[in-house]
């Protein structure tokens, strides 16, 4: 790769952090238009975002495209719902000046930003969870300054996009201590996350890096919010009945979701879990042959191929049932009993890539004890059928309160941008499971609330 | 005292915490009823509870019935909100089959609990923030089965309305697994935070105690929020239009603010600030005096008396200002200039116990040195009146960004129990100023959202 940039020095970040603690506060109409004219400059950047994010990521252009689509959409969207009034309505308490013993005074609740936000760029998002991605979009909604931390993965990617923001801030006039780019490596996370101004953290990656930013920021004096989305398994069910009606299509199904992306997804469904039987077997060989039918795609840097070979090495170590795997870097699938699932941890850890581990249980109870033994989880499926009523209440409720996103007789890739969507499970899927880090309700991390009490008329409260 | 107690042995903890690890659920209706019945069986109890909690606290009767209806209206406020849908309501993204490239997929978000709480009775609300107090009502609300730590210094009172919330279970016939009451000191809080099947904690009290609880949470393997409600200096501004009209009248309601309850709210006013002028004199002069002529209170313990004791002779030796204090665990008011007040962080500091610190500023300016030099707070008053208004806006937006609640032409005591009240500002009067402790929003510190993808018709997802 040609592209070079510069590590922000240590002056760098803390000038970046304390320019966003003093920036001016922006209305939400103010803050609606600034989205609304990233998303225009994104657009106008043209075929060279394509081409440089292809070069760094390696991810195809169909795909980049989608991608840049679904950033620019979501920059929309919280404009659209800005201008709606979304996260603006106040609570009121009214006085009740008659009230006994005391009367009671007038009390408005409403949110306010919670200051400047720091943004990680994710690997494998180059463009909607980077630079102009879901966070830095919602944390500009909320009307919280952001400083991103450019993934190094895509450098030429973030520049090309940050220049698009601060043409867009030019454009509508916005003060330019709103956004800051830092280059870098993870020194300058860490130093960015220890700015004493700096108020809140979004990451997107690993559990490792993911957990380290958390452990700084709450070891900071002044411990500020982190919300880490780290990944997970995204087990998914197939119910006997719903193999025995349609496990052709449940196995297509099944091996495109794992392969899309070349397995890079957060919502990659790592897991399957199915009851022994003969459905269940031929599912598994019919997505293995599925598997050895792809192509081996390229990852997203040399780094995370052989971290995807080694952890699939392991499995297919640990794993005493049949594996499919034609070569090191393929697709593959590895099988495995519920009792060795259950007693080996590190089978149910992640494996970021295209492979999975299908999971066989000798019967419904066998079933629920895989759910018990599943750590919290970013999205869970169940794929039923009529025929699977006995099992599909308690198994949806057990894994229910595993997950973040319950997804019935689908695939858990493939995350809408709406307002009801909730990517955020318990950990350590997340480092909050309270909190979204896509969709409308992602504005909610980085807003508190403040109750007014008796504010006189006429007073100019503009946070 | 004679009230004896046994420490809970790590058993006993465990038990605790796993058995509400494994509560059956209960529906919105069931948890009102639940809180219905704490309410009737609190005031059930009589006289004996005012009596006992007197003995253990040093708070006269009147308070302490006030604050049984707190605690009573504060169950009901629950159940009442649950029963019309509180926290119950979706967010729909309907499905849209049609769309192109790919269908949307129905998805519904909801509030599911997020699992067992420990709950931190509070020394200085017997009732109201401790055992049945609004972090026990806000949890149950949520769904959360509830395990309380009592605190030591009234282990009596906690006792009798632990009984009171197991009668009230026998009566609905809720689950024995859905609360239960440790005693025990800082060993035993400790053990409960390390419990692998607890989610969430709440916790009112000192600094040193909540951060301590912090940690321990967040060094956990699986980390868990903790909300810890510290304290304040809840910084009090009169402005010079204000005290012209009105400076008596401040100064007694100042002053009866700060003696309310022998100094010992979260919400007590320790820091008043105002500009140099011989009316900020007199209103020193005018609190002091009424400092002098107020008895000398019984605190809640002679710890707690011996710490009020230690901090204020560390203020009467750092200020170079007048002292107004009779004698050493008298009320007293201490007088700085705003300088020495930015200087020295000490003096910042909660002082719990009716003493304060008058903060003379030279001019508008080091007014809002002042504000820039706080922390975060639960509270920030101001006072003004019409002349004030170059000064008010700006004064109420730089204090507005420090505080959970901005309070004008009042005292911050008296917290509302309403739906618009927050009691929760940014650190390190909280450790998270996106929630509050008081109020029904209280509740959503304990739901997390689930977003259910596709779910079948019929299907029983009762979580």
């Amino acid at each position: 790769m040609e592209t070079r940039y510069a590590e922000a020095t240590p002056e760098e970040i803390h000038a970046a952090v304390f320019a966003a603690g003093h920036a001016p506060a922006l209305s939400a109409p103010q803050r609606a238009d600034l989205l609304d004219a990233i998303a225009d400059e994104i657009e106008a950047i043209g075929d060279d975002l394509t081409e440089i994010a292809g070069q760094e990521t390696a991810l195809p252009a169909g795909r980049l495209n989608g991608e840049r689509g679904r950033t620019t959409s979501q920059l929309r969207l919280f404009a659209t719902s800005l201008r709606d009034g979304f996260a603006q309505d106040e609570i009121v308490d009214v006085a009740l000046p008659e009230r006994q013993p005391a009367p009671r005074p007038e009390i408005r609740r409403r949110l306010v930003p919670i200051g400047p936000v720091a943004v990680f760029g994710a690997s494998n998002f180059p463009l909607a969870f980077s630079v102009a991605g879901g966070d830095t979009a919602s944390a500009l909604a909320a009307g919280c300054p952001v400083v991103v931390k450019a993934h190094p993965l895509h450098p030429g990617t973030s520049e090309l996009v940050a220049q698009a923001i601060y043409r867009a801030m030019d454009r509508t006039g916005t003060d330019p201590r709103w956004f800051s780019l830092l280059h870098g490596s993870v020194e300058v996370g860490t130093k960015l996350v220890e700015q004493p101004g700096l108020k809140a953290v979004a990451f997107t990656g690993s559990h490792r890096a993911g957990r380290a930013l958390f452990d700084l920021a709450n070891r900071r004096s002044q411990p500020i919010p982190v919300f880490a989305e780290m990944g997970s398994v995204n087990p998914l069910f197939v119910l006997p009945g719903a193999l025995g009606e349609r496990g052709e299509t449940l196995a297509a199904g099944y091996a495109e979701s794992l392969l899309m992306g070349v397995g890079q997804f957060c919502t990659n469904p790592g897991v399957v879990i199915g009851i022994d039987s003969p459905e269940f077997s031929a599912f598994q060989a019919d997505v293995a042959a599925r598997l050895d039918a792809a192509p081996i795609g390229t990852m997203l840097s040399s780094g995370i191929s052989a971290n995807f070979n080694a952890v699939a090495d392991q499995i297919a170590e640990k794993v005493t049932g049949m594996t499919h795997r034609t070569e090191p870097q393929s697709p593959s699938l590895f099988a495995t009993s519920a009792r060795e699932f259950i007693d080996h941890a590190e089978l149910r850890e992640e494996c970021f890539g295209p492979a999975a581990i299908a999971v066989t249980a000798a019967d419904a109870d066998e079933l629920m004890a895989v759910v018990a033994a599943l750590d919290g989880q970013l999205t869970g499926t169940i794929h039923l059928a009529d025929a699977d009523s006995a099992i599909a209440s308690p198994l949806a409720v057990a894994l229910g309160r595993k997950v973040g996103r319950l997804v019935f007789n689908g695939f858990p890739t493939g995350v809408e941008v709406g307002h009801a969507m909730q990517h955020g499970g318990p950990y350590p899927a997340t480092t909050d499971s309270r909190f979204t880090s896509v969709g409308t309700q992602a504005i909610f991390r980085f807003l508190r609330p403040l109750a007014i009490q008796n504010a006189p008329a006429g007073l100019d409260l503009s946070l």
